[in-house]
């Protein structure tokens, strides 16, 4: 397993085959996934075109996620946990930290898929940040339709699994909010795990 | 009043503090509204970025969308229609049409924002296709997050009003879809109208 401190994130390879478990160690970190086609990476995992393929709101185990070329990247394969990850929102980046009032530089999503990209030899700089599924989010809509954000109610070891339907690359952040109970009541972004399974 | 037939778009520019007024004519019609920055026309309309604002799956008359730097484009400051308009969806595209087993080539509002582009003199190549709000699109969400596709609930010269916050593209399509009741019950698509006001 390799571990991801709270906060921050994580990129590598799959091969069409392969899986991904992500683990939420503690039980109440969101983890934000971000997926590139390897061969052409403008072609992204798109969380509308997904929708589009679920017709619900959040992916279940079996259900294929699809890139804005509607193409299958990743099959959620397992899921361990209640199965409440978020598809409303956008990945949380720098601006949005200091509209909430942060002073100084605060670790953000959009920056840890930047992070991610390089490493993996990427310039994050030619793309556009990709929408994201964000896993273990917890956004209950009301009947009105307004949300809220609350704690995840994933439980330590909540495990996903999702295979690669291409040859693509992952990206995945360990939410850095500490703002609001979105990562657990207690405010505190705290580590994760994955392990890349080949086929 | 400028007219947009059926199936069809339109772009157009407007200069911050500039209206426009779309008008459902007959009613049933659904329009995917785009929107870019025109200085910087990577900078667009998102959704997700714009739900972060909203806090509620549907905008409301005062609600502003956002591009996905966090910076206002558009404020809806008027909306005769009950308020149902769509945020799940990404627009149509002639993939989708494939998809839907249909032969040939079907118009399709991705075609029609790439020509409204490009009458707008900019390249829709260099461009990824941004999110769309779709108004007047009738998507009603079950508690358990499923969703469909019903007629639109607008009534004949429902209007909805935007106001400019920054210079932009706008690209209206009237969605072509038509093997499903999405703009009625009679899967017709129908002409509907706008017009710009000056500030």
């Amino acid at each position: 397993m390799a571990v991801i401190k709270g906060g921050e994130g994580a990129g590598f390879r799959l091969k069409r085959g392969d899986s991904v478990a992500i683990v939420n160690t503690h039980g109440s970190q969101v983890v934000d996934l971000f997926a590139h086609n390897a061969a052409d990476v403008g072609e992204t995992l798109s969380i509308q075109h997904s929708r589009n393929v679920w017709y619900r709101m959040q992916p279940r185990a079996g259900d294929q996620l699809w890139t804005q070329l509607r193409r299958p990247i990743l099959t959620l394969t397992g899921d361990t946990s209640p199965g409440v990850h978020d598809t409303i929102f956008p990945c949380c980046d720098a601006t949005r930290y200091v509209q909430l009032g942060v002073k100084g530089y605060h670790r953000n999503c959009a920056d840890n898929w930047r992070e991610a990209m390089a490493q993996l030899g990427i310039d994050p700089a030619k793309l556009t940040v990709p929408t994201a599924l964000n896993l273990f989010m917890n956004v209950p809509v009301a009947p009105d339709g307004t949300f809220k954000i609350l704690p995840p109610v994933s439980r330590p070891g909540d495990t996903v699994i999702f295979k690669a339907e291409m040859d693509c690359l992952i990206a995945l952040s360990a939410c850095p909010v500490d703002m609001l109970p979105l990562n657990g009541p207690d405010c505190k972004p705290q580590d994760v795990e994955y392990r890349v399974m080949a086929a």
